[in-house]
């Protein structure tokens, strides 16, 4: 019973750390269709998006029987509940990407972000996709010294997004309102991605200390 | 046993109740503060944040030792893993109306919202506001009939963010960036409380039912 429960288990956190990879090329492909102005590849990461949910319904359901079958108890408990939240923030990661998609569909054939502005969209998109790739790991590793590098990482997102609101609330900015609208959407969804991803990292630290991570 | 269950799950779900409610206040402050430019009351939704924070943590420890000490199945159990969700989406709610009150402080001694889109984001507040409060009730009486009305009320906010897009990229908008860019997050925060909103209701749905509710 109890192998059978952890083998279950290790499937479910297989399945997320699964699901996470998925996010990754979510958000990857969002960012070049953004930048290179790519319908097919929008519509890719919206279409990609069915299978998600999917795949996050099935992990709950898994998660549910493992409740109501094995009563777990303890450090088993908190590792099923926390799957049932990771799952959720995960799939909250693929919509944001949904919504980058959507803003480069809806310029298409033109780009949203401004040549001047590029480096700095592109800054975040790294930030956002290698976070989300280090969760990818801490979650099949069970990792718990991933939180730190992840703030570090957040700062650092904070600080783009504040350049990028700095840049289009300048007197001199020259791309009037709609690529600012553009601008400040997708700098909330790369932040929020990034968000997520440290709340994931912190729910791993929860899952093997029993103990809320020292940073968040 | 069974009934110091039900009494401990009946204090969850009015707990979660009570949250909703200060939820519902924080929107209505921070729409005040947001549409009179008041830094105080801007202040005070900030702050009272702490509280829907200390209150979620509250019920998950709840509804975590329920699981562990009482080992609930089928509704019983779907009725605990739902109000950990809940939870989750009425702390997020609370924080979307923080950052609506930092636009608010941001523009203090002005107003972020120009004149001519006053009426727009009035309606968009009140229709977040009313969903909030319906959700207080559905969540006391585990209504199921909430989430058909509430789709109504989220298809006519989706047209009132479009409505404020289509002002804010016409050739004549006369605001400039700032207020813009203020508007385009606004509108998005005030989608988001009414998305979680339609979720919670749903959920409630699939509590008393255990099947997913007919609108999403």
């Amino acid at each position: 019973m109890r192998e059978a429960f952890h083998d279950e288990l290790e499937s479910v956190y297989s399945d997320l750390s699964a699901i996470c990879g998925q996010v990754k090329v979510s958000v990857e492909r969002a960012t070049q269709a953004l930048l290179t102005g790519d319908a097919t590849l929008a519509e890719q990461v919206i279409t990609a998006d069915a299978d998600i949910d999917h795949r996050r319904e099935r992990v709950e359901d898994q998660a549910f029987a493992l409740l109501s079958l094995q009563a777990p108890v303890a450090g088993d408990l908190r590792m099923v509940v926390a799957a049932l939240r990771m799952v959720s923030e995960l799939e909250r990661m693929g919509d944001l990407s949904v919504h980058i998609a959507k803003i480069a569909r809806l310029r298409v054939p033109e780009v949203a972000v401004p040549v001047d502005q590029r480096s700095t969209v592109v800054r975040m998109a790294q930030i956002a996709e290698g976070m989300v790739d280090k969760v990818v790991r801490i979650i099949a590793d069970r990792d718990t010294e991933g939180p730190e590098d992840l703030r570090l990482q957040e700062e650092e997102m904070d600080k783009l997004r504040r350049s990028l609101f700095t840049a289009m609330l300048g007197d001199d900015w020259p791309h009037g309102v709609e690529a600012a609208v553009d601008l400040a959407l997708l700098g909330r969804y790369y932040e929020r991605i990034a968000d997520h991803a440290l709340s994931v990292a912190n729910r791993i630290v929860f899952v093997v200390t029993g103990q809320a991570a020292a940073v968040s």
